[in-house]
């Protein structure tokens, strides 16, 4: 039989990936919390448990060829049990150490002269005044761990808003941190992937958030060829940095004079790749599993001018599938991608869809029309 | 959570109708003669046993919402038992009724009026020059059910042929026919696809067969347009007269005065249609999953100008899955699909290989060195 990759975690990231994995014709194992998640119902290797669960761990790492994860809320000292036993886990637990505490990430970056938003550790005895002293007036708290599409983030112009912000992300998480406000002009993104032999990335695109999720992703960002560049080079030294191989996404501030500043590094398929499944010739999930296994890399440029990646988050409660299937399947040249989530909630990631072509106003319209339309 | 879609049989084909059930958000069930067959092995709802045994069939059937069949070697009688308790069948009973022994099939598509290669049934009191008179010196006597890839035909050209291949056949198959030999210019095939509301149909291929299998697709066969219209003409005919729902394969004999006859009809995804999934906007498989729940089909034209698929056949024992691939890989624009058997035999198809672009020559080149090079 074909190796055997191992994910932590089966959500959404995991199932797209199991796909190609299958594809190539390899086996996959999920560990995750709930038996039957949208990665797990693929598989029968599909564990109930979390990483804490040593027996349940090792029973899924099993005669896993390869351990991966689909998200980096897993402290590396359980990815280092893995390794001690000798398996192969990308990211390795040493990246992931590097890159989990968001101040140590940006430490890093920072060491490593790459350009990041002005940062500083957040103690309890810090007050409103200092932090802004250092940072300016509007500034940006933030858990050190744990934060995922603005849970964790508190936006601060004044001793009020930097109070409740404290409060909140308290409540939620111990260590903070502070980051300068960036009034960028556009926030940008690109995934690079890695293996002993070669690195690859993908074309840098521009994302547009609501409510601090990721909402469009409209590839290629169609800039400038020397940002592109300079995305790639900056992509290539973040991931020496940390000791990166696999598949990572890389968030960016674009400023108005044109710098780019690291946001955040996710070590796993990101959001804002899913346009590569039918944008590019090899999509992210392809590439994540050929760079987990270490081996050649497929082809990364856009098969046609562009692709428009619309996020379909959850506007009720109740079926995980569209219940209007018949309307919105009718725009005929739309990927759709659900996610097989038992339930719907609102403003969770239920799917997306994606249209590739070569007019892109027409495809951003039809993408939110579809969006606007579908009932999930 | 989604409608789940039953499939008989557990191969390649159900495979990969299974990775686009899922991308839609539903669910599958896979019965087959084997657990963990390519297909059982990316769902918990997989069935050991075959059609025979009811109370596996039932179970299997269970809570489906729809069942559908990856070949057609599966007698009507079985599927009607499954419409009569209740069950969506597609393709129908009836249809697979009216397809499954090829002389019904020939006779049901010559009294609508469609073009097929002269034919006869064939008893055993038949001489050679009995048929002979009727078809000519050279015909071909084919097992009339449970025929693929070349088994269950032999070619004939005089009284030794003919009675090695009855005898031959006869070992395999009890009922025969005997068909005209077309001296064709070339093989095409198209697929279509329909539901209670439309018809789309795919590019008119070139098929080129290597002892009986398929070996190549060229798609599109890149001829007169007028060629593409009436394939597509005789299509939306063949699925009339045989009450066809869902997603057929039609191969084609295109004789030297361009008319074109239809050779044979599958009821499910065809080889001929897997360059479709990255050849074309919507996939067969995904098509296939939209039209057995009736929902509408997704655009079916080319991305590219070509695409060229390759089927990969086992050359030796062993692993499925190649040994190599960190050398065949490198060849990054190309798209391996590896089907996970358990066993390779010689000539086995397990896996094919599809490049997309716009430089016909180029397409087969590489396709074929990778065919060449793979060790699979």
């Amino acid at each position: 039989m074909g190796k055997k990759i191992g994910i932590l975690g089966g959500g959404q990231l995991a199932r797209m990936s199991a796909y190609q994995a299958y594809k190539l014709g390899f086996e996959i194992a999920i560990l995750e919390k709930k038996y039957n998640s949208p990665a797990g119902m693929l598989t029968k290797n599909d564990f109930e448990g979390w990483v804490e669960d040593e027996e349940q761990l090792l029973k899924f790492a099993g005669d896993c060829d390869v351990i991966t994860l689909e998200n980096e809320f897993i402290d590396s000292a359980y990815l280092k049990k893995l390794e001690d036993i000798g398996k192969v886990v990308i990211p390795s637990s040493k990246t992931i150490s590097k890159i989990q505490d968001k101040f140590i990430q940006k430490s890093v970056f920072s060491k490593a002269g790459l350009q990041v938003p002005k940062f500083i550790e957040l103690g309890e005895s810090h007050s409103y005044e200092e932090v802004a002293e250092q940072l300016g007036e509007r500034f940006v708290i933030k858990s050190r761990k744990f934060g995922y599409d603005g849970y964790g983030n508190a936006l601060v112009s004044d001793e009020v808003t930097y109070k409740n912000g404290i409060e909140k992300l308290s409540d939620r998480h111990a260590f903070l941190m502070a980051e300068e406000f960036i009034d960028f002009t556009e926030e940008l993104a690109i995934m690079v992937v890695k293996t002993q032999n070669e690195i690859k990335t993908y074309p840098l695109v521009k994302t547009i958030q609501k409510n601090h999720i990721c909402h469009t992703v409209i590839a290629s960002a169609n800039i400038d060829i020397k940002l592109q560049k300079e995305a790639e080079e900056i992509a290539g030294r973040a991931l020496s940095a940390i000791d990166g191989f696999g598949l990572y996404g890389i968030e960016f501030f674009r400023k108005k004079d044109d710098t780019l500043l690291i946001n955040e590094i996710a070590p796993r398929p990101h959001n804002t790749g899913h346009y590569t499944i039918e944008g590019c010739k090899t999509s992210q999930f392809e590439n994540h599993i050929r760079a987990v296994l270490n081996l050649p890399l497929g082809y990364t440029s856009l098969n046609k001018q562009f692709a428009v990646m619309v996020n379909l988050l959850g506007k009720r409660t109740g079926s995980g599938v569209p219940q209007n299937y018949n309307e919105v399947l009718k725009y005929d040249d739309a990927h759709f991608h659900i996610y097989g989530k038992a339930e719907d909630k609102k403003g969770r990631k239920m799917g997306h869809v994606t249209l590739v072509g070569d007019d892109l106003d027409e495809l951003i319209e039809k993408a939110n029309k579809i969006e606007n339309e579908i009932d999930l």
